[in-house]
Order: C-alpha cells, then sequence, then structure tokens
C-alpha cells in the first residue's frame, strides 16, 4: 500500500539533524535513513562520525535510495545535487527556497520526465502547511489574494522596532539568539521572503515568475520615525511578501507595511510566520505557526516525506496554457515615504500626494505611486529613503486618478 | 485523469444554494448538478422550480449519478440518504456533523465495502481545512493538543459579553442576525461544538467516540460575574472544544474556557472560528476562517467535490488496532464555579481549592475538579451554576496532589 522510502540525506545542519531526531523520534513514518552526506568530514557532530560520508555519488549512484533529502546553505550545490537526483527518478524534498524559486520550472519538467516527484512544503512558512494547502485544498475556489510574514528573522526585527528598539541593536539580538544570519543581506533586504512569495505566486495563482521580476524592499531602512507614525495611527509595520489579483493581473512584491488593528497579522509577532489567504468564497483564511528552525521545519520535511510514501505529486493544476493571469510590476499603491532630506522624497514621482509632514530633521509624504517606478531608486541601498505600505486597495489603472492623472513631483520646500 | 462528475445535490438552503451559485461562478471546477432534490415543493426558492425534484429516489436511483451532496439539515433523513448512497457505489460529500459524529465508523465501514468516498470537511468550522490537514499533513507528526473554536453562533454571544451585552440580548442579536437557531440549544449548549469534536478526535488521535462520552457544557449559564472575573484577570470567555493527548490517553470536551491574552485563539471574535494544532514537532499552528455561512461552508463542499475528481479518499491513517491511545473523561483541571447559592458551588466536589470568593449576591470558587465527576451534574440544566475552565495544563493523575488526595468539599459559609 505504502511506498517504501531509502533516504538519502544531504546535508547535517540545523534542519538535517532536526529531521535525524524527528524521524528517529516519531513512530509514525516508517521510513529509513540510509545515508547522510556533509561536506565538512571534521565539523563536530551531534552523532557519530560512521554515520557520514562526504561524497555526493554515494547517494546519487545508490540505486537503493530512492528518496533525496536535501538540507543544505549552498542553493548552486544544492541546485546540482537535486536536479542530478530527478533525473535518476529519485524523489526529492528540498526546504532551499533560492534554488526553487531559481529553477523551479526546470525542476519540475525534469521530475515530470523521469516519474519522479519533488516537493517542498518546508521551503515557505516551516511548519505552516501553505503549498499543500494551496495546491490540494483552494485548487477550486478563485484565490483572490495571499499575503503574510514568511520571514521570522525580520518579524522578530520589527517586533523589538514596533516596541521601541532600534534597528541595529534588535538586529545584533536577533543574530545572538541565532535567528539572523552574520550578513543579514538575505532576509532584512526581502530576497528570503521573494524566493518564498515565487513559491506561492506558483502554487496560488499558477504563474511562473523569475525572481528577478518580483520586486523586495527590505526592512533596513525603517526608522524610529516610521515607528513613530505607525503608533500615532495605530498600526504595526510588517513585512509582508504579497501576491494580489487586479483584473487578470497579478501584482506580487515584498515591502515593509503599515498593517492596521484588525488585520490578521496585526498580532502575529517575533518569529512567527502567519499567511492570509483570501478567496471569493472561503473569504479569508488565516494560517500562523513557527516559520523557521530546527523542528519545525523538520516537520515539514517529515510531512513531505510522509506523502512520498503515498506517491504524492504535486499536480500545479492551476498552471494551465490557456490561462487569462499574467504577472505584472504596473499597479498603483499608496506609500509612505521618509526621509531627513526633502529632495530624496522629492525625487520619487508620486501621481498623488496625500499628505505632507516636514520638520528639522524628517520629512514623509504619503500618496499613490507607480510600483514598476520604485525599481529606478533601488530602495534597498538608499538608506536616507524609507518606504512602507499604506493599506489602501490598490489600483490597477491610471484613469483611477481622473483629473490628477499628470505625474507630479510635489516639491517639499528644501 | 480526473473522474467525471455528475452530481445530485440533496437540500438547497443556506449552504446548497450557496453551493449551487459557487459551482456555476467558478471556472475553476468542472462539476455538473444533474439534479436537485428538495422536501417542500411549495417553499419560494432563487432559482426556477423546474430544477428541483422531491424525490430522493431521483437521485439514489439515476445510475449516471456517481456524487451525492448531501445538505439538508435533519440528520436522521441525512443519514438514511447517506448511507443509501454509499451502499450504491455513489461518493458523498456532506456537512452534517450531527449525522457523521453519530455514525461516522459505520459510514466508514460502509464506503471502503463499496469502493466509495465518503468526505466532510465542510463539517467543522466551515472553510478552515481543519480535516484534511489533520488527514494528510499531520499524519506523521505527533499530535498533542487541539482546541479551538468551531461554532460561530456561541463565539458571537460570547464576543458580545466579552464587550458587556447580557446573555439575552446577545441572543437575540446573534438570532436577528440569522447565526443562531430560534431555539439554540445545539449551539448555546456545545452539541454542536461537540459533533465537531467528535469527527476531530477521529482525524487528529485516530479515535472512535460516540457524542454521548464526550461531555458538553455550554454558555448559557455565563452570567456577567464570569465576564467581570475575566476582565479583572484580563481573560476572554471563549467556548473550546478541545482534545488533548495525556500520555496513552487523550481527554476530550466542549466547555467555555477563561483565555489569557497571549492565546492565539484570544482575539478571535464573531462568527469567526479558529483551530490551534499543536504537536511535537511542528509545534503549534493556528488556523482562522470564517466558520459557517453560506459561501464558506460551500467552499469547503467545492473542495471535498474537487477532491473527489481525483478519486481523494480520507485514509485514516491513524485509526490503527495496535493504537495505544484510548479516551477517557477521567483527568484533573482547574475551573471557576460561581453561583448566587454557596450551596450549589458546595455541592461540586473540589480537590483543591485555590480562590474563595463571596458576596451579597455572589459566589465564587477555584480549584481542582476531576472531570468525569462533573457529569452527575448536569451543568448546561442548572440556571444557577456557572462553570469556566481557567487556564491551567489538565492534571492525568491524583497523585500530583500529594498530601491534598483527599477529596475535599470546602464549605462556604451559607
Amino acid at each position: 500500500m505504502s511506498k517504501e522510502l531509502n533516504i538519502g540525506l544531504v546535508g547535517f545542519g540545523c534542519v538535517g539533524s532536526g529531521l535525524y531526531e524527528v524521524l528517529n523520534k516519531s513512530k509514525l513514518i516508517d521510513a529509513t535513513i540510509k545515508k547522510i552526506v556533509v561536506q565538512d568530514p571534521y565539523k563536530e557532530r551531534s552523532i557519530s562520525k560512521t554515520n557520514f560520508s562526504f561524497d555526493i555519488n554515494d547517494i546519487l549512484a545508490d540505486d537503493e535510495i530512492n528518496t533525496v533529502v536535501e538540507l543544505i546553505n549552498d542553493s548552486d550545490e544544492a541546485y546540482k545535487i537535486v536536479k542530478k537526483a530527478l533525473e535518476s527518478g529519485k524523489d526529492v524534498v528540498s526546504a532551499n527556497k533560492k534554488l526553487i524559486a531559481e529553477h523551479l520550472d526546470e525542476l519540475i519538467f525534469i521530475a515530470a520526465k523521469n516519474n519522479a516527484s519533488f516537493l517542498y512544503e518546508g521551503a515557505v512558512a516551516g511548519s505552516i502547511p501553505i503549498i499543500r494547502n494551496l495546491e490540494e485544498y483552494y485548487n477550486n475556489d478563485s484565490l483572490t489574494s495571499i499575503e503574510g510574514i514568511v520571514n521570522g528573522t525580520t518579524n522578530y526585527i520589527l517586533t523589538k522596532s514596533n516596541d521601541g528598539v532600534d534597528y541595529d541593536t534588535a538586529l545584533k539580538e536577533a543574530q545572538k539568539l541565532g535567528f539572523a544570519e552574520l550578513d543579514p543581506t538575505l532576509d532584512v533586504d526581502g530576497f528570503d521572503s521573494k524566493y518564498k512569495l515565487v513559491l506561492l505566486l506558483k502554487h496560488a495563482f499558477g504563474l511562473n515568475v523569475a525572481p528577478e521580476e518580483v520586486q523586495n524592499i527590505g526592512i533596513r531602512n525603517v526608522t524610529k520615525y516610521e515607528i513613530a507614525y505607525a503608533n500615532e495611527k495605530g498600526y504595526r509595520i510588517k513585512l509582508f511578501s504579497k501576491a494580489e489579483k487586479i483584473g487578470d493581473n497579478v501584482v506580487g512584491f515584498v515591502a515593509p507595511h503599515f498593517v492596521k488593528k484588525d488585520h490578521f497579522a496585526f498580532g502575529v509577532d517575533n518569529e512567527f510566520n502567519a499567511l492570509v489567504v483570501e478567496a471569493l468564497f472561503s473569504d479569508k483564511q488565516l494560517f500562523i505557526g513557527k516559520g523557521a528552525g530546527s523542528y519545525p521545519t523538520a516537520s515539514a520535511v517529515l510531512s513531505d516525506i510522509s506523502a512520498l510514501k503515498f506517491e504524492y505529486k504535486y499536480e500545479y493544476r492551476k498552471t494551465s496554457e490557456d490561462s487569462q493571469l499574467s504577472f505584472t510590476n504596473d499597479f498603483f499603491l499608496k506609500v509612505y515615504i521618509g526621509s531627513p532630506f526633502v529632495e530624496a522624497i522629492n525625487q520619487i514621482p508620486f501621481y498623488r500626494v496625500d499628505e505632507l509632514f516636514q520638520s528639522d530633521d524628517y520629512a514623509y509624504q504619503t500618496g499613490w505611486v507607480k510600483f514598476s517606478e520604485l525599481e529606478d531608486y533601488n530602495l534597498n541601498h538608499r538608506k536616507e529613503i524609507s518606504l512602507v505600505i499604506l493599506p489602501e486597495p490598490f489600483k490597477g489603472s491610471e484613469s483611477l486618478f481622473s483629473g490628477k492623472l499628470e505625474r507630479h513631483r510635489v516639491a517639499l520646500e528644501v
């Protein structure tokens, strides 16, 4: 009835060793880890050295191993391994969002050609079963949007920031607690959230979107002034990955958002992840869980392994050649732009200005911008400009700004 | 690749007519409603009379109909229909928790014997895909507990109560809004929540528990004094369906709970449902969504229909003959018991008393009771006694009360 699984485990870091423990502790799944391949023969590990080998071919060339679980950090190396494993007809479980976001279509093709299954629930939002739910449960309802917090590191930092701790201190705390890497770029500039969004775009809307097409604006430049603005209005700031249908288009991006109190994600703090799925008929659904860490991710990986026993494959039912949907960055949204330098704010083209504020040391402006035009300003690297999205529905068409359509740069006084 | 579905729809009430609309509006699922059977030929309906027939055999005896969607209120009638449909090998989707809770094992047996699929996601927590997730995603992890708000009517009433509206007014409002029936017994006394819990016990822990084995204490007797107590302590009162592993036992019941601010369900208000699933490895997961109403339930039913296209069946993988788990009501928990009559409180056997309070018009006592002993007191019908569970971990064994084990009845002064 169920398939016998002989697992080749690649990587024995945080998640890999967690999986090893979980597999051994959980009585509910019957699968054997036949080989564990790691890179560094000299590293101290929690189990005896005799358990490891150091050549990936020990797994790839072993015909008895029918399941490869890839849990290494290096996404280029991981890509090669996953590709070869699928080519030889082995099922693969991976939690490497970068690898998957960058090569998904090719890997789906190879998997299908070799009748192999490629599962990656652990790649998005740790223990929250979002891919599986999008794939299986929301395959019939008309999804209108998916948004949420899919990066625990930035949510931890923002939680502290919202409570008044400055960015650098919060980042250091996160690093101390092991939530943030020494080089936090992938997290704080929104790349990690973007890779995950690419997978969500595929499973929610059937769209193939390359990571380069998706704009990610991180939290590096969120200052005490944005926090003060949030407090004044009763908002909290959260880094959202967001995809939303506007007509036959789907927009998607990563950026910090001002979140109102009645938003499901308002109180989702620290290292927790949250996803809000909205559909025409089932309305809003919220999923919350731990998004990272050894056990939560390992449990997602384990759930994939368990599904392989029943020969489960993603069907990608929404990806159809006659699908009307296409991905675009051409839409309007309401933003807050803050800076100590009025000239910096004036650079950004606003289509409508709603609020202006200027003081001795800080200025901000709120209003409507065209999202695709923000890309030119490379905001992650402009330390003097802070952008936060305001909670207003997007607009798809310029015509909505009737009478105010001329692009104007409001000149704050310098 | 996918099965052609010819649907016989039984019932055209709130959910049935919602499903009809949703099926016609959603382009993503290809299924035909071949016949609709309703009971009353004279009732006004949203679509033309020519769409209906009035004899259930028009569906049951029609060999072209391979899928019966049962959405009527009368659970005895529904039972007969579902049984006959499964016996003739038709797949069945139902949202009737009472019918399913009372006959699940028999219906599973009949379905398996006739190679039919019996799905009922809409029976628990409307649009929240909890059965599917327990069945598919949490089938490998060691679940430790599941608890939550699965009845929108009582959550609506309690939300108002928490905000200071008295029970009768809140109930009337709920009735006016269509959330509550004219006879609200099933909802407010916790029966509806109990039927749903019985299904959760099956899918979370593989346990067959008859509804009669599960104690349901409702919200009918929650007074302004309990609300005042909650406010003093920073709690809110929520009606929880709860199942939890204690060693090799599983306990399960429905009762009002004082909920702390840091509990996931604290802010889940009005008609929303919430479920918290806790597992050894994936930690706590929260699901929130609309628990009732035409569209949310219809979307769950539709998701089951969609799964039938891919010949999906529940596997009941946790139900195994050698499972160690058994259901029990023998455990200790900390409760609040309030009453205008001290004698009433003194009737309830406490194993340890933590707090006593007495005033001219009200008294309460908090402390530890044995859950199975509460059954004798028929609390839903004792208007003068209010019971609310306090947020303390359950204890499985009397030995935890070392030195205080003698059952004592604290005599408050009358």
